[in-house]
C-alpha cells in the first residue's frame, strides 16, 4: 500500500488510528521498503529470488521452491543436485535440471533478451561454472556468446575470437590452474570483464586460490573478480552491465 | 595500409610480390593492429596509458612522463611519492602531486565529466585508496559523489546516505579489517558494486587478506572484487560502467 | 575430608603421622581439589560434563554415556552421529536426538529457565551450528529466541527485528561466507555479542576461515569470536553471561 | 514526533498530507533514530567514542580529540604514539600518554568505579597489549587485577595466583607464542574469559598466528577471542560483562 | 593455402578481391598460423595433443580420444580411471591403460627412441608420478632410465647410483614428504634437473605443498620445478631437452 | 677388505693394478659401505627396517613384509588397514593387527625391556597416535607408561599425575586441538619432551596445523616436535633417548 | 618446612591449627613445590634462567640481569642487541656480547663440560642460528663439535665429517632454504638429531616456513624439529640428550 | 693425484702405507672426488663458483671475493649492493657493479660466447630479476636476447616479437603480479620456458606467491619454475640447456 493512500484512509477513517500505527511500524521497513523496494527493485530489474540449492535440507528446499513458483510462475536455482531435481519434479512438473550447469528452474516461457555478453573459458573443465554464468544470465535476458576453451597456452584460439569479444556488453572469463585468461580478455576488449577462478586443476592450484590470485593480479585494465567457481555471481553482474548498456 | 588497397596493388603490379608478403606477414601485428587498436581503444574510449609509479627508477619515471605528456597533454600516475613529484615537476610544471591519493598528475583543463559514480569508505583511513578511485574516475570523465566512513558497525551511518546511493551508475565500497561494507550496499542498490579491500587493519587482517576474503564470499548479488588497495582499478571499472550508462 | 578435621585427628591420635603424610602429599590436588572443585563449580553452575561425540569409538561413547547418566540423571552430547544415537538408545532409553544440531541427550524434566539469549543467523544453511548453541544455552538454563536468516546481504531483514535483541543477555551470531553478522548486531546492540564463524560457503569461504577472520577483524566493540562451527562453545559462554545477568 | 501524534494531525488537518508524506520517508531513520540512538547508548552505557590512532594524519586527529573533548570533557585513544601525544597536548593539556600501553587519554577525575575483572599475561612482552585491556577496563569503569608473567611453561605461576582469579568476573587472558594460557585459566575460573593472542614471539608464531589458533581450538569451555593484540576489545566486552554482574 | 600462392591468384585473377580479403582477415591465425604452425610443430617435434583425462565428462572423452587417435593413429592420456579406459576400449581396441601411472594410450608400433633421461623417486610411494613422467618421455621419443627409491633419508642409495646419472641429458626427481632428492642429484649431476613434487606423506605435508617449497628453495644449482603430481610435464620437459641434447 | 691389506697386496704383487684401481672405485660405497654401515647400525641398535604401509599396493606389501620376516623373524609396520593385516594373515600368520594403533606386527617372543618412557595424551582422541608411539617404544624394547587424558583444559588431571611423570627418560606428549600439553609437561619435568601434534580438533584446527603451531612457539624449554599425527616418530626418538639413558 | 616436620608440631602443639592450616592451604605451591621443586631443578641440572632479551625495556633487562647474575654469579641471555651489551656493561662488568649469536652472558670461570653435541649448518648464513645452539650447549656443560657449511646441495661436504658425526651424544641440524641437512644427517648418525629450521632465503622460503616443513615431513627416523631460528632451545635439547648420556 | 699413479708409488715404494692409507681415506671424497668432481665439473662446464652476497659479513665476503678471483682470475656474486660493491673493489680493482640486476663481478676479458637464450619480462619493474638471469647467461658463456615488457595484458606486444622467440635454445619468462607471461610464451616456442616469479606486485600478490602459484599451474607444455625473484637459478638452467643445444 502506497504512504499517501493509507495517510488519505486515516485522514477520511477509512483506516483506524490501531491498524495505521500497526503498519506504520513496519513501514520503515515496508516504505524504507526494504522488502517492498526489494520486492520493486526484483520485479523492475527482473531479478527474481535465487535458491542456492546446495546443502539445503530437502522439506526446505521443495517449500521453497514451490512457494516462489507460485508467486512468480517460474523458479531458478543453482548449484542442484540430480535427487534435489527428482525431488521437486513432483511439485513442479515444469521443472528443469541440466546436469553440467547444475541449475534448476523451471522458466516462464516467451521472455524477452536483449544485449550481448560472451562467456569465455580457458579449457572445457571450465564449462560447468562458465555454463552457470551463461545460463543465469540468459534466464535473467541476456543473449550469451559461448567461447569455450580459449586458454592462454595457446594464444591464437582467443585471438581468433576477438570479433566476437567485441559485440559483447560485458564479458566472463572462466578459467582455472593459472586463470590468466581473463587478463588477455581485458587487454584485448573495451568492456568490463568479469573474471571468474575455477577450481578446476590439481596440486598447487589449492582448489581455485591459484586462479583467484592471478586474476586479482591482473596487470589489465577493466577486470574484476568473483568467488571461485561462483558462475551465477558473474552471470548477474554481466546481467546488470548489459542492463546498464541496453537501457 | 588497408588491405584491400594492397590487394589492389598486387594485382596492379604496383606492389611486387616480396613486399606484399612482407607486409603481410607483420600483417596480422600491423592489421590486427594490436599497438594501433590500443592507441585507437584509448583515444577513443578516454582512457589514456595510465604509470603505476612505485618502484620506478626515477630516469625511467621522467622519461616516462615527459613522453606521455608531450604526446597527450596530460599524464595521470599512481601510488607516486613525494620525492616522484619534485622530480618531475621541473620537466612538467603543470604537475600536481595529492598526498593523500598519491596521485601524480597533470590534466588538460576543461573536460567534460558526466554520469555518477559514488565512492564509499568504511572508516576514515580507508580513504587514500577511495580517493585513488575517485581521482580516477573524476580523470576519465565521471562524477564522482564521496560517502566516507560509512562502515556497518554503525549501520545508521550508511542507511541515511542510501538515497545517494540510488543515483550512482556504479559505486565503489573501499574497506579494510572485516570488509563487509561492499555486501550492504550491493544489498541496498540496484547498480554493480566494485568492493576494494584496503590493507588497514591490524592482526588477523593479514594486511588486506581478510577484507578480500570477506568480498570475495559477498551473499550479496551484483559485487565484484579488486586487489587489495587497487582503488585505481576500481576506479577504471567503475569508468566503464559510468560511460556504458551514459552513452 | 576436611583439613582442619584432619590436623584435629593428628593432634589427637585419631590418625596416625603417616596416614596424615599421604593424604597431604595428595593433599594438593584433593585440597586444591581440582576434580572435587570442578565438580562442585559444574554442580553449582549447572554446567555438567558434555560429551563431544564425533569420533568417539562406540565402547567408549555407550560407557560414558550410561556412567554420566547414572550419575546427574541427564547428559549432553554434541556431534552426534544418528548412528551414535541407535547405539546408545538401548542403554538410555530417554535418549533423543536432534538431526539438525547433532545433539544427543537426555534431559531431566522441568528443568527451569531464566534469561534471554538470541541466537542469529545469516542465512538458513548456518542453522544447524545456531541451533547447538541454542539447544546447548536451552539445556544449561537459558530462553533462547532464535532469529534465523537475517544476514547483512538484506539488511533490512535484521533491522526488523532489531527490538527483539534489546532484550537479549547475549546475542549468538552464526554466519559463514563473509560472516558480517555480528558487527552489525554489535552496532545495533549493547550486550556482548558471541560471534560464530560457520563453515558453510564455498571456493574462497575456505571451509569457514573467511568467515573466522570478518569476525576477528569486526570494527564494531564486544564482539568476541569462537572456532569455526563451535554453536556449543557460544550457547555456553552465552548462559554463563546470562547468568551473570540473571544472579 | 510519535507516530500517533502525528497520525493524530493527519486526521485533524493540523499535518497537511506533504509534511506527512516527507516526515514518514525519513521516520525510519528518525525514529529507528540510529544516530540518536547510538548517542543513548553511549551515554547510557558511559562507552564514549573511542580514538584509533594508528595511521590517523595529524590534522584529522587534533580535530578528532577536540572535538570529543569538547563534548565529553573526556577523551580516549589507543595506538597512539609519542608523536601524537605531543601534537595534542597544546589542545588539551589534560592529555596523558603511556608508552606502555599506548593509551592517549584524558580523563574526568573522580570516576566511580565497581565490580573487577583480571587481567592476566603469559609473560613480561604481552603487558603492552594487557595494558591496554586493563586501562582501557578501567577508564569505563573497572576494577583491574593485573595477574602477569603466568605462562603455563611454569604452570605453577598460574596456580598461585588461582584464588585472585575467583574473584573476578570476567578474565582477559594476553598471551603470544603458542598461547595456551586462556585454556588452563578458563578450566580453572567460572566466569568468561577473554583471549587475546599476542604478537609476541618469533619463528613459526607468525606474528600472533599461532596464539590465534591456540585460542580458537581451546579444548576448554568459556573462552572466545578477540584479534591479535586487541586488548581495547578484551577491555571492552570485560567491561560489558562487568557492568551485567554488577547491576 | 600459401601467402604467396594466394597471392599469385590474386595477381591473376584466380582469385577475388573478396575471397583474398577475407582469407587475409583470417590470415593472421592462418598464417601466423596459430593452429596450423602449432599442427606443424607437433607433426615436426612429435609432441602430439595430449589429453588430461580427469573429470572430463565420459562423452567428451570418447569424442576426443577417437578423433585424435583417427588423425594421429595414436592417443596419449594421463589421470585416466580403469572406468574410462573400458569406456574407450570399445571404440579403439589398441588402447592400453597402466594403473599404476594412469596412463591411457594407444600408441604406434615401432617409434625410435634415443637419448637418455634418468627418473628418481624418493620412496616406493613416488612411483606413480614418475612412471608418469618416464612414460610421456618414452611416448615422445626417449630412452628411459628408472632409479626408484633412492631418498636421501639413506643416501647411500642415491650415491651408488650416480654413475648412472651421469649419462642422462635430463634428470627428472620425483619426491613427496620433505622433497630433497632433486637438491642432492642436482650437486652430483651435470645436466639440468626437474623437479615433480609429490602429493605422498600426510600431516604437514600439506598435500605436496612442503615438497613443493624445498624444491622451489633448493641450494643447488641447474634446478627447476613443476606442479606437484605433475610427472607428465616433467616428462615433456625432459624430452624437450633430450631432443636438443640428441638433434 | 680392509684398505691396508690390499696396499699391502699391491705392493707384493699378490694384487695387480687394475684389480686395485676396480676395488678403489667401488670402494667409498663399499668401504663407507653405506649399506652395509646401515645394516650394521640396525642389528646394533636394534631398530630393524619399518613398514609404512599406508598407500603401498597390496603385491609390494605382502613381499616386503614376507622378506623383512624372514631376515629379521619380526615385522613392523604402521598405518596399516584391517584388509592388509587380512592380506598378510596368510603369508605370516603370526601377524597382529591393532585397529587404535593400525600397527601391523609379528614380533619375536621374549624381547627385553628397560628403561621408562611415557606417553601423554591431551584426550582420548589423541589415543590412536599415542598408541603408535607407544607400541614403537615397546617393540624397540621400552617400558612405556600411558597417561591419557590429562589436557590442560582440566589441569589437575595432569598435576595428580607429576610422580609418574619423574621416572621417565624421555616424554611424548600427544595432543590437537590446541596442543598446549607438551608446554605444561615441559615445565614440569626435567627430561626431553617429543610432542606429536594431532589432527584431532575441527574448524581453525586445521588438521592439526593448530596444535603443530602451539607446540613450536612453546615458551617451555626441553621440547621439540615431529610431524603430526607422527606417532611412529616419537616412539623412536624416545626410544633412542631411553637407550641412552639406559646404556 | 618439611611436611612430617609439620605435623609433629601439630600434633606436639608446637604449631597451632589456624598456622598449619594457613601453612597446608599454600602447601600445595609450596610443598609441590612448584617455585622451589622449579628452583632446585636448575640447581641440581644446571639451566639456570635464561633471559630472551629480544623487546625487554631497558629497565626490565638491566634489573634481571643484575638480579640472575647477584643470584648464580652468571647470567644467560639470547637475541641481545649490542645497545643492550653497552646497557648491561656498568652494571655488570664481567658481561661479554658476541654479535654472532647474539649471545649476552656472563660466565663462572671454570665450569667443567662433558660429552660431545655436534651443531652442522647448511650453509655460512645458518652460522647464527647454530652458534645460539652451540653456545647455549657449551653454557649448560657440554663440548660442541662445530660442523659449518655442510649442505646437501654439495652432499661431498657432509659425507667427509662423517666420523666426527660419531662421537656425538646428539646433533643439531641448522639449515635455512630447503632445509634437507637434518634428514640426510639423521639418516648417517645413530644419535637423535634436533633440526633447527632458520628463516635464511628468499622467496618461496617463506622466512623459515619452507625449511620447517621440510624437516618435519622428514623421511629419517629419529629427527624432531624447533621452531625457526630457534637455536637456544636445540641446545638446550641437546644439552638434556647430552647429561642423560653422561650419566 | 692419479689412483692409479698412487698406487705404482706405492707398489714401487715411494710413496709409504701409511700415507697411501691416509690418501684413500679420503679418496672418497677425492676419488669420487666430490670435490675434484665438482672441481672437474666447475672447469669443464665454465660454471664457476657463484656468491650469493646477500647477508653476508663484509669480512668473509672481502676473503671469499679475493681466493676466488686468485684462484680464477673472475669471480661473480649475485644480490650484492652498493656497499659491498666499495668494500671490494680496493681488494679487487677489476670489479664492475650493476645496480639493476646487483651482480657484483670481476670477468676475464674475450670470453667466448655462443647460442642464445631469450630473457622476456611481464613489465619494466621485472627488469632486474631479468638482469640477474641475462648477465649470468652471458658471464656463463650464452649470447642473450632481451625482451623487456611484453607483459599478457597487452598480448600484441609479444605476438610481436615472436620470430625472436624461436633462435632461442630456452627462454626465461620473467613475471610478477599475475606471472602469465611463462604460459603464453610456452604456447608459442619450442624450446623450454624457466619462468621466474617475481615479487613485484602489492596487496594479493603475497610477495611473489601469486605469480609462483601461476606458473607452477600452468596449462602450457614445456614451463618450468624456479623460487621467486632467482633470476640466477634460471639463467643458470638456460646456460646449461643453451649448452647442450651448442654441443
Amino acid at each position: 500500500m502506497d504512504i499517501r493512500d493509507m495517510l488519505h484512509q486515516v485522514k477520511s477513517g477509512e483506516m483506524d488510528m490501531d491498524t495505521a500505527e500497526k503498519l506504520l511500524k513496519d513501514l520503515p521497513y515496508e516504505e524504507l521498503g526494504y522488502a517492498k523496494l526489494d520486492h520493486h527493485r526484483k520485479l523492475r530489474s527482473g531479478f527474481g529470488e535465487t535458491v542456492f540449492c546446495q546443502g539445503k535440507p530437502d522439506s526446505y528446499l521443495v517449500e521453497i521452491y514451490k512457494r516462489l513458483y507460485e508467486r512468480d510462475e517460474e523458479v531458478f536455482g543453482t548449484r542442484a543436485t540430480k535427487e534435489q531435481y527428482e525431488l521437486i519434479k513432483p511439485a513442479i512438473p515444469q521443472i528443469t535440471y541440466d546436469p553440467i550447469s547444475r541449475i534448476l528452474k523451471a522458466e516462464k516461457p516467451g521472455k524477452e533478451k536483449k544485449g550481448w555478453i560472451s562467456v569465455c573459458t580457458g579449457g572445457t573443465a571450465d564449462i560447468p561454472v562458465a555454463e552457470e554464468a551463461a545460463q543465469t544470465a540468459e534466464y535473467f535476458g541476456c543473449y550469451v556468446d559461448r567461447i569455450y576453451d580459449v586458454g592462454v597456452a595457446g594464444i591464437h584460439r582467443l585471438l581468433s575470437q576477438r570479433e566476437r569479444l567485441t559485440k559483447a556488453n560485458c564479458i566472463i572469463a572462466a578459467a582455472g590452474m593459472e586463470g590468466a585468461l581473463g587478463t588477455v580478455i581485458a587487454g584485448l576488449a573495451e568492456c568490463p570483464v568479469v573474471a571468474v577462478p575455477t577450481s578446476v586443476g590439481y596440486g598447487a592450484s589449492f582448489h581455485g586460490l591459484s586462479a583467484l590470485l592471478t586474476m586479482l593480479n591482473s596487470c589489465a585494465n577493466g577486470i574484476s573478480v568473483v568467488n571461485i567457481d561462483n558462475g551465477y555471481g558473474a552471470g548477474y553482474i554481466a546481467t546488470q552491465i548489459n542492463r546498464i548498456a541496453e537501457k
